[in-house]
């Protein structure tokens, strides 16, 4: 009996999640059932989707190199003892190579402890680079949200000893300049500050060594009321309600460069050291903001905390007004109650992190840095949405040569070879005698605009008939011209 | 004491090989001597190697699209199971994961196989599509060879039922357009058949159970003399005399179609159901090899084997001609007596897999293949071996702003904001008021061509003063015509 959601008879999807492929031999049929994907919480991409990564790819790219950006790349994998105490709680959500010999290895977490390590290991104290590469997290997967295991980060970030807030502001003018240009509707981009986080949880009553913990709680307040929060402030993580209290005042307030003014006027935050630089700050940075022409999407929102430990400094995060219906529903996930139109959350993040590469470093020291990192897969899901019913070229092939009799192989191929060595994108079928229908045919499936069609006669006349397969008008084109024909036709 | 070859002090290079990184906590810091990417075969890419390697893919993809490519991605993992049995005496090279629970994962040792699994899972029976992405082999590395444990593949397959040898002859055009546009100096495709190798060992009077590890053995002829390959047959695999010279006799043959009509009159051969096939094929092959011109450098060869398992019909491998120094030597390659300049080797092979895609198919429903893998790493190490002494640009900003005076940051962010709004590549120093001539250096460094600086002259006439950096001439243009100029010098 096939399972309701299409997997193949032999396996039971009903209990999907406990199901496992029965173990093969080398020539055994293996058989890939369709919930196989959600649980390894991986994907193919193919060609209609990889057309639409390249396009997200492409102005992300342009917008980087606009800014002056290099790039890099680094190995998948790194040695384990890198990524060990980098990520906090999440450290388990780290994938681990066997040991077969030789360095203990796990597949990279993110792009900035790679980074940090690579900078580090060059003793570079300077440079402006973006990555585009794929990380690995064992986390649950959530394939209508867009969320993998396997994912693809777009970091941008910049290394140096500089004046302070200007190549923080340039980072929040590269996640305005990408979310405008993918075209995804309203957004915001809240900013916060560590210091300013710090020095309200000191004035608040908050006990030092609680500081990292309570940021964590702070930061679910995105997906839970203050209630909640505030439950587990008291009773998982130990405050009293007074402080809790306090904390929840502060955690409420959202405004501009008048709200860093304000605050370097309250009567407790402006007592601690850390609060104020980092208030400073904040009204700088968002001086610069308003020169960069950014102020109406960017936020200081006191509540936006993230969870990495390596962040010192600003921090921030964009999230996209709309919602997304979701694109498949797993079972695990219909019993969740958001789930007919999911928030698509968080599309970027980032940060300023100063004390990541000293940890790499044997004489400890610093290079400051402050990135983003563009949250690539959920912006996928939503254009791969939109083109859902759109009909999207996978391929750039410019003509098809065709023919409508038989026995005109060599004289196609030697068509399509000479277009080939004219740098015209051309394709031929690969078969004998190919019928005129399945030659057209396969150009509208494929969206190729033109076809070249030879036959007795044009050979004759040392001409080419070229088919516009929309309009279907033909037009005898001497050989000599058809090169130039085929590129005017397909600017 | 600093070691020979540049290590940190806390490492004692003179035993590199089995030195192992001390274990570190979170806060430790790490060293990474120079000898660890050695040991763990993969390399991060600075942004000059970046910088190559765009050129390189441009050029690869560029002959793919021209050739009518589509191009899908899949995960760096498989399932374990996928990749068991495909390959051989090589299974042992595989990448596992540690099971942290779920399906047990390996990655990826080539494109073929995830290719032929996407293939299955997705019923698709016909394709052509390009797949470029990273691979992994726990290999013993020789980076001085371009041979990492993570590298590049580019892989180009077309699956599909088609009329014999024109897919086939395709792949081995795109291998010749691709190595000629990447300019690597001449080359020769060589190529063979599967089924002529096996009834070429059939009437040489090898058992058929000997045929694979036979194939094996052949196919180290590119490294081997004859008579050390011929020992190798008799001694360890146990072939008689008189059956290793037979096939000695044969394995020294090359040419191209008149060799395949000789072999078809070849008294034994000709008697061979499967090595008449090939030869057929081989024939027709080389006809439309002719057709795409590319005959020069395909050379008919019946020693070449190549060693996975898959292959079912047509092989082929390209080799450079030229030789490259070493880039680096290691301890362990100095010892190599060929180490003053090594061959390069193969950069591509393929050939035709007809019974892959079956293994994938619970049903067994066999998808033809025919493909070809470019051998990217190769490549990137002679091109960057000839950019060595060149200066090549990593960014391509085409201005900075810069000015001369004080207390003028505001106004270079103003007008940086303004041209990257007009998309023009800009980037401006993140410093105050930093000094011109640092300003310019910076261009100077990364070849930036204008430099477009301000004052309190300038702002007050409404100009910009547009500076060559290459000739130092300066002109003054009016703002409203600044984007249009830069436009217009850094076409």
């Amino acid at each position: 009996m096939a399972s309701s959601h299409g997997c193949s008879p032999l396996f039971s999807c009903s209990s999907c999640l406990l199901m496992r492929i029965p173990p093969s031999s080398s020539t055994a049929h293996l058989d890939y059932p369709c919930c196989l994907w959600d649980r390894m919480g991986t994907r193919d991409y193919n060609p209609k989707q990889m057309a639409i990564r390249e396009k997200v790819f492409n102005i992300i790219i342009s917008c980087f190199k606009r800014h002056g950006a290099e790039t890099i790349d680094s190995p998948v994998f790194e040695l384990k003892e890198t990524l060990t105490g980098k990520y906090g709680e999440d450290s388990k959500l780290i994938y681990d190579l066997k040991d077969q010999g030789g360095e203990l290895l796990s597949l990279r977490y993110d792009l900035t402890v790679p980074f940090a390590r690579y900078l580090a290991m060059n003793k570079i104290t300077n440079i402006k680079r973006y990555h585009i590469a794929k990380v690995y997290r064992r986390d649950n997967p959530a394939m209508t949200r867009g969320r993998y295991r396997e994912f693809y980060q777009c970091d941008f970030d910049i290394a140096g000893q500089y004046d302070a807030m200007i190549p923080d502001a340039e980072c929040l003018k590269i996640v305005y300049e990408i979310l405008n240009e993918l075209d995804l509707g309203d957004f915001r981009i809240k900013v916060n500050d560590r210091r300013i986080l710090d020095g309200m949880f000191a004035v608040c009553g908050v006990p030092d060594e609680k500081f990292r913990t309570i940021c964590s709680t702070v930061d679910k307040l995105d997906k839970m009321a203050w209630e909640d929060v505030k439950k587990e402030m008291v009773n998982e993580k130990g405050l009293s309600e007074d402080v809790a209290d306090r904390i929840g005042e502060y955690v409420s307030m959202q405004g501009g460069q008048d709200l860093a003014e304000r605050l370097l006027q309250d009567p407790k935050l402006s007592q601690n050291k850390q609060a104020c630089a980092g208030l400073t700050d904040m009204k700088l940075l968002f001086s610069y903001l308003e020169l960069f022409q950014v102020t109406d999407k960017v936020v200081f929102d006191l509540s936006l905390a993230r969870g990495l430990d390596y962040y010192t400094g600003v921090i921030y995060e964009a999230i996209l007004s709309q919602t997304i219906p979701a694109l498949v529903s797993t079972p695990a996930e219909q019993n969740g109650a958001d789930e007919a139109g999911v928030s698509v959350g968080s599309v970027a993040g980032g940060g300023r992190y100063d004390g990541l590469v000293g940890m790499f470093d044997p004489k400890g020291r610093k290079v400051p840095c402050v990135g983003v990192s563009i949250g690539i897969e959920r912006i996928f899901s939503i254009m791969e949405q939109k083109a859902s019913s759109e009909k999207v070229r996978t391929t750039e092939t410019q003509v098809l040569v065709a023919s409508a009799q038989k026995n005109l192989l060599e004289e196609r191929l030697k068509l399509t070879n000479a277009l080939w060595n004219e740098g015209i994108k051309a394709e031929v079928l690969y078969k004998k005698n190919p019928k005129l229908l399945s030659q057209l045919q396969h150009c509208e499936e494929t969206g190729i605009p033109l076809v070249a069609i030879l036959g007795e006669q044009e050979l004759k006349d040392g001409v080419v008939k070229l088919r516009n397969v929309v309009s279907r008008e033909e037009v005898d084109v001497p050989r000599a011209d058809l090169v130039d024909e085929i590129k005017k036709r397909t600017l």
